[in-house]
């Protein structure tokens, strides 16, 4: 064991920590979840990339003395090659503002720092503070880090989406020709074809694809630079136009600094808005797994039309049950998607004067958020939806059998007759097309067109069929 | 017109009106939403009967003169009689704690108070703080009110959820011998009687009530007394022993000085309180409205196991479509009272210091949320739940059907041999009987007794069967 | 009274309705809420738009007689004139997708129509699904509907954002030399300037200015075309190329069809997407607010460094207090935004299959929140920005008394003697200033424009000084 | 590795796991948080419990050879030990009703059994479904499971909330004769005592402890025995009379059967009152954490009359700055406890037909959220609330300065000279004392008596020094 000491005295640390006081201090503080900052991925990544950074700007501007520096540099490459994962020992959730999560990272550079310049941990030549923080404050590399974890986050989501798009795309031309009944309010409406189903899907899943990469833009200007308060009080001259060239360079994105450092301390609106989109696909996913749950239930009791590939058995006491687990995956991820919206909702109303504090809580729902559906995805696409199966031959009984067929006698003959048509079929059981033959109202060489649920789908081919009715008679 | 004066300065007033200047400021200074004090039912009622308590309270201590006192009393009277509703023009969101509605009160009390002794409105004799307002402060007369307000709201919430736990009661009856598949993540399962699915509504329904009553409770006890911030300041020897029996006596219902005060005016937990086991009906009439819907779906490409009677026709283009209109209603009250649950979180959670001031917003959401489900429940009820018709063919085709059945076979032979006779059926398109007839596994008198659906709904009847068999066998 | 029919029989109307069967019926079924789809601004006004546009449209191509393609645009104008508002009598709340608002829009417009033609009301002539709803149905003219209103109300909602842009832009200026305490954790941190902190405010409004004009573009796709499920089934040739022109002619925006209709009408992430982009308004207000109300606290013994200005008294019993209520009006608007995005999620998630039927629940918490802040923003600006006044001894004097100033010192000499210094100022009750001078560390001199906290609140400024302290020592 | 086998085909295992085939297929499918059920407090004690339960009833019942039952319960027993803790390797999340959680259960248990009987790990003697689950089926063992867990859980909540209630309550005392200001609306208002402040915690606390105990009861009955949709199909007779008393013995609580098993499958209320209770104790908390931050707001810049413990530096760059960590940290728990409130709203919400399966989300968030607070109360406790300390001179200096103190002069004299000398006091920044000595109003004597802080606090103090003032003049 050895002793270090910060400003409220002395702290025991065991020997091979790289961490320090502070650090010691913040993991006996915070100890509420299990969870560290090496469970969310790319963020103590980021930090480090923001201390080497600066290390090199500070360098560059000769603030830092070269040995200093590129200890630095190196420790801190070291930290993003995962090899210090364990010296982050603090809670994700912690006190206002990530300080303790900044002074780890600050601390253990320094001390793996120190170990390379004089073959001993401790801070005789770098300090976390003096060296290791220079140019920085809390309040500018945790929100800065956060942004940059959210970039690389939503790249890896923005990935998934983009293969789910594809994935859809396909379905919507695999599954043209089926033809089945279309729902409103769970009642029977008129058909539709499965492919133009899927092409719903299709395009709302470009929207929010196209949505992400939107929103991904505004991680990209960053409070590096803001130090405490957003003045930029102890960044000397010349940092701020070292910097972000370097943090270029080490993440290979167009990190900028903000038009107005203020209003990025101030307000955490860019995770409003990460969190937004993020939402908005989980709500789409779940409504999409509801549909193939809805679609998919029976065999017999239930609506069959759709086949969910089986990925395991169902049941611990019925034989031969299967349920569609990977869309009650996804409905789940989705509820849990929705309370996180909600907590990063908070944190950022709750934001008081110059600072957001809530950092943490955002750091912790929002990347949770992400990184469930960024898992959940492929485990849809690959396990789901490449196998799903119509079952045809009960969708176009569906389709056939639907008294909502006399929209079109209605079309041709008023909403009464139809009406009556409908009714009718339904009271007796039988089919629209057997009603207006039984009826006279339509020949049965007029119904063959008219009623054909496949036609029905097409705008163009049935405005025709009742543009040749109303020409044949 | 008149002028009014206030602490500000002066303020120009209809002269019609019986609200006064702070009214008039407030009027302005608010107007967001449309929606007044007088929207929200029984909430003005309170304020008035409060301020009627007071007077009496405050003339039986002497410290009120009788003509001042009977004259606010009457005032109070009148407007517990609805007669100066157009005098409450002030919006439901405004000001933290509610200063404007009980201003406003105090002002149309004291103006009639006066026009009641001296003929003319104004101040002269009855002034709106020092006399009407004697002994209270808004921190304590609007809290006390919002739960009086509760508490009466309540009792008509409570009423009807008392009439649908009566309604779901004899559906148990009613259903007893209808026989359906039940499903588990919507996949088929093992037989139940629809009275068995409504016995789960019904004991569901009796807990809910049960919890309202309870809940109701925590309305009993009031701040009132507290004043400005819970010390009591400004209240006369005598006011508080007297105030809460006249209190008791206009309202009929054990209202009561809280335990402690502070507590009383800081936190606003029986909102939570409130609103959670609202939000709990809610989200239990959202969840049967969808089984209905989803039971009810159809009539040919659904499940279309129950009728839902039809109130309304269903869609302006599809002649002959039904909705279920009445449940889906549920549905979307239930989803905006958990999204006023969640408003009045935050307001409580917005407490600061010593006082809850977010009490408009409180008011707004919780008696909306309230007031929808005490009109919704009877309209459920008489246009849903009563005409609710089983299908009852489909229901026993439902059970009949399911591969699920081997269940029983699992029971007999293992898990191993049901799944084996489960997959033929589902496979080879049979019924479960059918199979384990064809394979030997059981005799066709077997099979009447341990695959009759009904049986299986009965679990004494169950084991009996599988107990006779061992001993046959 | 007169008698109505539609598929479920007759129902009684009062003679000078202008609605018909449906309608009655619908305001019978949905009595829960009180209010209507009146109270919701520009709503029915985009119904008939639509109406209007359809039957001109219709009359192009021949479909519609002119004589009632006249009848039914001269009716639907008079709606769009508020006319007809009291034959709008269902409630907001109601069953799925919208029917009963559709038709009681249909039933009005045949009626008047048939009255402009025959001189009576009824559908001797026009009826209400055959020709006013021609081509339509509820499921794709109740969603353009909601685009179309949300597209209006939103422009009021820019409108008045745009203006609280330009306001706190110009505080910047107004605010540029007052110099004050930034606080980070509410705890004292380094100077700032009133104007810094407001120019965050300005940026953040900026953005969100945007954000809103960017949501606004997604309401210009509609789903005008789909018909009942997505495939235009019932609409005529010709009319999709006509109704559009004559939308964009009627309402003066450039309203186009959905690149997919079953997009269209499966999804509601338009709406989450406003939602989410108001939720972010009122987020960040709710934070401006409680700024305000923290700056303004005291005046004795709170913060007591702005000036909000008084609208009105404060207290009922505590003469001369005033609260910050304006800014109290804003967080609570922000609760019931967030709870009413909440609301919006949960009926976007749930919908199912072909349509999402949770219009009527998504209209009413959308345009209530859009409405709310649209007119809640210019109170805000007039009675509470624009008159807002720093207190400025109070302001300059925590600025120079923060022991933070001791940040400065660690940039010098590193963070042990910053931080010994800022201890002993703290526990000696010091200021930085005192401690320096004292301490020998800094000369008088030195102190003046390294510890001037304007110089601070400048970062070239106070890199400057810092450079200069070099040079010089 | 070896292979297993379940009705969808061949399974490669890993030699030493203890689970089996579906074990395998659940951790591939649903691999997307990285938490699995082992990171839920005593839920798979729960689940192991029970199968111990239901083999001791099975061999009671004679249904299993002794031999099977005894290698089964043993087995069991060392699940409850931690011995295979790592042999539960799927993901928290995962399909709907648990089945995956179950079915490893089952499957561990089967291969130790058999390993305990034959010496190697398999199914030859012990069958996972056929002996493991004998007489259950993941429906009912899963929710009785959760509410065991829940049951133990909360017991450990409610010990950590009983003891801040005893700390409250002590603070109410040590802080009994320190006088304040209270404020309203962030606003000066009348005096207090600190101990006053602190007694509205407690009661509050003592409330909310209260509640907590009452919602645990909840827990007590379950639906253990209802199998798979509540009819108890499979059960063998005498097992329900035999299983609970085991169960009892195992756990020691007084867990009993359902009155209705059919509600204790549909429908998941508890679950949404124990996570109301918790958002109420989390939104207290959180509400006292800001009261602590903003009393404790400072030291120079802020209200400056709360030390708040320090127990870590609070700035990487402003040396001697000390953050309010531990409140900071309380804030940001309830964010996180209000979002899964919320996720579990649509997971009760979004229950289907005959049985709530989103428990797997449920499981998640809701005791996410009790752990959170549970280790977080004994931190708040220790680290910030037993040292919490007072600034006597400041809370003395605001509450003589108030010109709230006013109050007590409108009280004598009327509202109107009450609000004069407030305005005047304001103005002139003179104490009130000070301004009705000067104007005559009250003699330096009366103000003693009627103008003391401290005699404020205590209403009949107060009352009786209002009374002796009208005897003496």
């Amino acid at each position: 064991m050895r002793t270090e000491t910060d400003s409220l005295g002395n702290v025991i640390i065991p020997n091979d920590a790289y961490y320090g006081a502070q650090t010691e201090r913040a993991r006996l503080n915070f100890a509420v979840s299990g969870k560290t900052a090496v469970d969310v991925p790319n963020y103590l990544w980021s930090v480090a990339a923001i201390k080497r950074a600066a290390a090199e700007a500070n360098s560059q501007i000769n603030a830092l003395d070269p040995e200093i520096a590129n200890a630095i540099i190196q420790a801190a490459t070291e930290v993003m090659e995962h090899k210090f994962d364990n010296h982050f020992p603090i809670d994700i959730f912690q006190g206002g503002g990530g300080t303790s999560t900044n002074m780890n990272m600050n601390e253990v550079i320094a001390n793996r720092a120190n170990e390379i310049i004089t073959g001993s941990k401790g801070y005789l030549v770098v300090h976390p503070n003096t060296h290791v923080n220079m140019c920085q404050s809390t309040n500018d590399v945790i929100p800065a880090a956060m942004k940059i974890t959210c970039c690389l986050n939503l790249a890896d989501l923005i990935t998934v989406v983009g293969r789910l798009e594809e994935v859809l795309k396909q379905k919507t031309i695999d599954f043209a020709k089926v033809v089945k009944l279309a729902r409103t309010c769970l009642q029977d409406a008129v058909p539709i074809t499965l492919g133009q189903q899927f092409s719903g899907y299709y395009h709302q899943t470009k929207r929010l694809h196209q949505s992400l990469i939107e929103a991904r833009k505004q991680t990209f200007s960053l409070p590096l630079g803001a130090t405490a308060v957003g003045t930029g009080l102890s960044t000397l001259q010349g940092y701020l136009e070292h910097v972000y060239p370097q943090l270029q360079q080490i993440t290979g994105e167009p990190f900028v600094a903000e038009e107005n450092f203020f209003d990025g301390l101030q307000n955490g609106d860019t995770y409003l808005e990460v969190a937004a989109q993020i939402k908005k696909l989980a709500v789409f996913l779940s409504k999409m797994a509801t549909d193939f749950r809805l679609q998919g239930s029976g065999p017999r009791a239930g609506l069959n039309e759709l086949f969910i590939p089986a990925v395991q058995p169902g049941s611990s006491i019925m034989p031969g049950k299967i349920n569609p687990v990977i869309p009650e995956l996804i409905n789940q991820i989705a509820y849990q998607v929705i309370g996180n919206d909600l907590s990063i909702t908070m944190a950022v109303e709750g934001g008081e004067l110059d600072l957001n504090v809530w950092e943490p809580v955002i750091i912790k729902t929002l990347f949770e958020s992400c990184g469930l559906l960024t898992n959940a995805i492929p485990i849809f696409i690959d396990k789901c939806l490449i196998d799903l199966k119509p079952n045809v031959e009960v969708c176009r009984r569906y389709a056939e059998q639907s008294t909502a067929l006399a929209t079109v006698i209605s079309t041709l003959f008023g909403y009464k007759i139809g009406s009556q048509v409908a009714i009718q079929a339904f009271e007796q059981n039988l089919s629209i097309r057997e009603v207006v033959i039984a009826e006279g109202i339509l020949t049965a060489a007029q119904a063959d067109y008219l009623l054909d649920p496949m036609i029905m789908t097409d705008p163009s081919a049935s405005a025709a069929a009742v543009h040749r009715y109303h020409q044949e008679s």
